[in-house]
C-alpha cells in the first residue's frame, strides 16, 4: 500500500496544561491527537505540574502545520512553562485521514 | 558501536483491540511489542473505546515487516475502526535482536 | 521559527531499572527526560519486570549523546536485561535547551 510522508508532532508539558496544548493543536490544524500520562525531569528541575504528573501529546500532522505548532508552543509556553516538543518524518498509509479537507 | 537503520511502526486505537492488534503485530514478523495506554481524540470524534482508553502499540522492524503491518491494518480497521499507525525510520545497536532468524 | 536537528533516545526496560537508566542517560548528557509506564512481550519472553510492568525512558539529546547513551546501555544490559533502545532524528525549536552548556 502507498504510503505518505507526514510529521508526527510530540509535546511533553506538566498535565495541567493539558486541554490548553489540545486546543492549541487543534486550532493549529491536527485533525486528531493521542494523549500518554508520562513524568518528567527537566531543565527546570522536576517537571511534575502541581498535580504530580506530566502528559504527551501526539498528533499526525502535514509538515506545515507540526512547525505552525512547535512555533506556536515555544511562543506562548516555552519562556515560563517546562514545556518541549519535537517533530518527526513520519510514514503513513491513507494519509488522507490526518489532513483537514 | 555500530548502529542499524530499521523501522519503528506505533499503532493508536482503542483499548479493546490491544490483543488482535499484538496478534497482528506478531504475525506480520515483530519479535516484540511495547504497550502504553493512552487516551485520543481523532477524525471520528472521542476515540475512547468501550472501555474508555486507547492504547499505542510500537515495535522496532525491519522496513519490510513495516510496511506489512501499516498495510494490513489499514485493511483490516481503518473502515470501521479508529485506528491509526504510522512508521519512522530509527537506529539502533545489536539490530539482530529485532529480526526473525 | 527555526528548527534545529537533535536525536530522540527512547530506552524501553524493566519498571525496576528506572532509576539506572535515568541515572546513565544524565551521566552521558541529557539535561532531562521523559517517563512513560508500559508493558511489553520481547524476544525474551514476556518483559514484564518483578514489578509488573516496564518503563519507556525518552530524551532529545545531542547526536553524539545519542550513540553514547544506545552503546553504553548495550555494554551494560543487553546480555542480561530485557533492554531494547532505538535513535530517531528529529527537529526542534530553542534547540539550546536540550544541550549542555
Amino acid at each position: 500500500m502507498k504510503t505518505k510522508r507526514l510529521t508526527l508532532v510530540t509535546v511533553v508539558a506538566e498535565a495541567v496544561l493539558e486541554p490548553q496544548l489540545c486546543e492549541l493543536v487543534k486550532a493549529e490544524g491536527a485533525t486528531g491527537f493521542t494523549v500518554t500520562p508520562a513524568r518528567g525531569e527537566g531543565s527546570r528541575g522536576l517537571r511534575a505540574g502541581l498535580d504530580g504528573g506530566n502528559v504527551r501529546v501526539e498528533a499526525i500532522v502535514s509538515d506545515t502545520v507540526g512547525e505552525a505548532i512547535v512555533t506556536r508552543l515555544a511562543e506562548r509556553y516555552f519562556a515560563n512553562y517546562a514545556v518541549i516538543a519535537w517533530l518527526t518524518e513520519v510514514s503513513v498509509v491513507r494519509g488522507e485521514k490526518y489532513l483537514r479537507s
